[in-house]
């Protein structure tokens, strides 16, 4: 009865979802202190105080047909501008509110973006390990993701192999830094190779290639790294945000669509845009929230909590003997596989009811991925249990 | 630069939208009081009062990381619960959690089941008039609309076009009862007929055809009228909710999918839902809503102002010599045009600062939708506008 193209993804299901529902189960078997489950990207940590006072003061004090009624589809005026003035005030761009639609979260921000761009056949270039929703996203719009290997030495991306990957059918770039789900922050430098690469091969395409910057995890930095801003190296940059992250409200889908003016046809693609957050069936990004934002917009989550669980995990493992570089950013860490085949490493984990995401499902056979957005104490008592993983793989401690 | 697929929705943007922009632009000149706006169907009447409550009840009383994190792609099993308890107090139905997926609003619904049913070149059946945004949702899985024309006597389909337009590509049909934008309520034995021409031909297709009923009206109807469970009648039913008017809620996007037990392969079709839920970019509807939904599943907002405006105006057009049906449900009348070309009837209103959209826009040349979800005194102020228009095109009063 289902359509053609939901048939492999109503067979395979996601892999995260599906272990999360997992841990569920055995939450409810063993209790919920003796799974350790570091599979979802769900915040542990909760929204700052403000956010719920924001929202308290936003209904004591609003218009409630304002505050809950349409508005354009790409936003309030009021909210679009004061994003687009936070941004400048912090990065140095130079937005106004026509560069900005309030959108359901960094994956509509991309839906409509792409859904604005990609005829069916047009490529879109990823850099693995990468998010794989990005296939789903794509194929919404029978687009393909072309996938480039990473330098697993760095988890930057090959550069050569990203030249090479580009055709006269590349529509689009992703890039997504601080990355989910290795942690590493794209430095300046190759953001600008990146950026040189993109302009040349546009000379080969009907028009220039995008750039989508996909930046859920942008606040979430450790150790002062510095996350640069995309739009600054090359023009045709539309940057994909959400608030889901910063300030833990992944459930409520508030975030927004940058497209600068400088990006190619501007006017036509910022309208499509529009457009498809209407045709979506999604009309407008949620307006209480919204409004909320407006009130939130220099606020962040504890981002040190992930910090203290970042440094907990990874000392911890690295100490077990496992492999992993050291993440700048965002909440994942992304172990190497002791094992060749990295789902028998996964069963070797559930076996001691730690949970965690294999490689493959980020296109990166071989790791895996470790959710530290968790409770301190979750890591604490996972990491003898990982112990015994070392130990039946034959890791030596360091 | 922007798809093939998005630039005759650029070019044309949508008749409605347009109309709200221009209204803005008039109120800016002549004042917000001298524009008689009718155009959008954005709700006058405020929220119930409970569910402001019911927002700052939640914020103070629930976990911030469960109010405002991920959930399951449907909803919360709890919120799933409770409308479907709802659902089966009020209709007699027999669902649970299970049945329903929480959406963005009956636009998502609409737009996941789709995603869920709908290969590339399928029909989808619809009786005009109607809502224009169907074909935009329709067309975002490369199916087509098949427009059925209405007995404009009644505003009730043409069951035998309706019969004649099926074919072996005909997946689904869409009706919209109260109905946007002739106000007619399809009675129980019209519901009856479209499911047993649906039984009949459904065996010349591969698998049953799917009955959508988009019901963001229900709750709006007049005179005690009754709006039928559509479910009843035909097996293969699929209904579309929103709060957006029942709640006065528009702009927070929240309302569900109804799939029942006896659809043609549930299991598969509820999980590709679920699935287009996530791979759509919105994930799940927006959580705090979610939860303040549970709380307020038995409130309704103020239906009797939109009775009000109905007979205020309904009388007033009617004494003008204007030719429209009654409306018994939703928020718009559907007049006649009085001038052979529609567009050239939106011009006069227009110069008397009345906006109202053609009937072109909903698949029914020749008549034009006034939305009278609008204060009261807006109706009264704009009578005397109406009355010129008549006299222009020489209406006999009675």
């Amino acid at each position: 009865m289902i359509a053609e193209k939901m048939k492999g993804l109503v067979a395979n299901n996601s892999a995260i979802r599906t272990m999360f529902e997992e841990g569920k189960l055995l939450a409810a078997q063993f209790g919920e202190e003796n799974v350790f489950d570091f599979s979802l990207g769900n915040p542990s940590v909760p929204a700052p105080p403000e956010v719920n006072q924001a929202i308290i003061d936003v209904v004591n004090q609003e218009d409630p047909t304002f505050i809950h009624g349409y508005m354009s589809n790409a936003g309030y005026d009021d909210v679009r501008q004061a994003v687009a003035e936070s941004l400048n005030r912090r990065f140095g761009t130079h937005f106004s509110s026509r560069n900005i639609i309030m959108t359901a979260g960094a994956g509509m921000a991309i839906n409509i973006l792409l859904c604005a761009l990609l005829n069916p056949g047009d490529e879109v270039i990823a850099f693995a390990p990468y998010f794989m929703e990005y296939n789903t996203y794509v194929g919404n719009y029978y687009g393909k993701v072309v996938a480039v290997k990473p330098d697993t030495s760095t988890f930057m991306p090959d550069l050569d192999a990203f030249a090479a990957a580009i055709t006269p059918k590349t529509r689009a770039v992703m890039v997504n830094s601080p990355n989910n789900p290795s942690g590493v922050v794209y430095p300046e430098s190759t953001l600008r190779d990146i950026a040189r690469i993109l302009t040349e091969k546009s000379a080969m395409c009907a028009q220039p290639i995008v750039l989508i910057a996909d930046e859920p995890y942008r606040e979430l930095v450790y150790g002062g790294v510095e996350v640069p801003y995309v739009t600054h190296f090359y023009p045709h940059t539309a940057v994909c945000y959400s608030y889901s992250k910063s300030l833990s409200l992944p459930g409520e889908r508030v975030g927004y669509l940058v497209v600068p003016d400088e990006f190619h046809d501007f006017a036509n693609v910022i309208t499509a845009a529009t457009i498809a957050n209407r045709v979506s069936g999604c009309v407008n990004a949620p307006s209480l929230m919204q409004r909320v934002i407006k009130r939130c917009l220099d606020l962040k989550c504890d981002v040190a909590a992930y910090e203290r669980n970042r440094d907990l995990l990874y000392e911890g493992l690295r100490g077990l003997g496992f492999e992993c570089i050291k993440p700048e950013g965002a909440f994942y860490l992304f172990i190497k596989s002791p094992d060749p085949d990295d789902l028998g490493f996964i069963a070797a984990c559930k076996k001691r009811r730690i949970l965690i995401v294999n490689g493959t499902a980020f296109a990166c056979p071989g790791y895996a991925r470790i959710a530290y957005c968790v409770p301190y104490e979750r890591i604490q008592r996972a990491l003898p249990a990982f112990q015994e993983v070392a130990q039946e793989y034959g890791l030596g401690q360091r």
